[in-house]
């Protein structure tokens, strides 16, 4: 199958208007089964190593599991407070859209028992594969007008306990899903002045031999 | 900015077509710059844990250098093989594209000395922005009708020293670009019978309670 130069430049502009969505900007709306179904199809044909597809979906919907999540992100980030204490924005942010979001996905790593073809010299290839994964379903999101925040500040371990979660799985994303009132034009952290852009030119090199 | 059904269902297709492209497949016809320039786009607009960034992307036609990789590869793949010894296809495969693509792409993590919004808890949080750089770079290549080869049978601490990297970069991806004469229907893994596909049924699943 061959693309155009429309189909293209149309994903690329997908790429440039996805933002990481917090709870200031879901809205209730609920999300349709066949819209959860598309984004869930980007995610399992993401490339994995060696055809692994060593991925999981957690749906959570119910309201006492994302109370365990919020609490959970809000002990981290009473530490998080801490180390950007010098940092007066910090704690105005609103990072997490638990609660807020209709949907939340826990995307799982599940890693094999036996060799995976690709991953015998770097190990993280499993992990990065999820990753790859999640990336898709955030652009799929963003195609069906949807909304993702990725919430980090979280503790693994507890995570999956509440998530009651097989013994060998790793928790890659935590994912919150839902409509929004709004796309911010660009970053929040960006506009807010936390941190600067970063162009093409500052983190492209040609190779020593090549210069 | 909303996106229409079409848009969406365009991503999907991109989405399912991007292949692991490998040196059986690839053409010399070399990549314009302006195509190259729209992939590389492509990944600085992905999203990066407290907007950090954390990328670099070391652009590599040099045949010398070339090679090295590909010496590097090979003695990796030598144990890869052992590995495998049981499966006769193994050492049949073609896993890379190094000499055969014109264009290869070292990309790179780069971590910040200072703390980072968002990796407070979760520590690969700057790694998995640059694997959702990779992944963005890869869709833009096949919507450009461009391949591109993920290559991980590498030893990471050679491949830095081959390009003269700083000292405290991370080897993500090694990327194979270019124009190819076929991408394929399906991985080809899954075509040879190496591994089998699961389809969504097999890796979904909701919190147990929402059952």
């Amino acid at each position: 199958m061959n693309f155009t130069n429309d189909d293209a430049a149309k994903l690329l502009k997908i790429i440039k208007a996805r933002r990481d969505v917090r709870g200031n900007r879901f809205i209730s709306q609920a999300i349709e089964d066949e819209k959860l179904h598309m984004i869930l199809e980007a995610g399992i044909h993401a490339p994995s190593v060696g055809y692994s597809q060593p991925w999981k979906f957690v749906i959570i919907k119910d309201k006492k599991i994302k109370n365990e999540l919020l609490e959970n992100f809000e002990g981290e980030n009473s530490t998080a407070k801490e180390i950007f204490s010098e940092r007066e924005l910090y704690k105005n942010l609103k990072l997490e859209g638990i609660m807020e979001a209709p949907v939340n996905i826990a995307v799982l790593y599940e890693p094999k028992e036996e060799a995976v073809l690709g991953m015998t010299s770097m190990k993280k290839m499993g992990e990065y594969s999820v990753v790859c994964a999640v990336q898709n379903m955030w652009l799929m999101a963003r195609a069906l007008n949807i909304g993702i925040g990725w919430v980090s500040i979280l503790d693994e371990a507890k995570v999956l306990k509440s998530l009651r979660c097989e013994k060998n799985s790793q928790l890659i994303a935590y994912l919150c899903v839902g409509y929004v009132d709004e796309f911010y034009k660009e970053s929040e952290l960006k506009t807010l002045g936390w941190e600067r852009e970063r162009v093409l030119e500052d983190v492209l090199s040609t190779s020593y031999a090549d210069r």
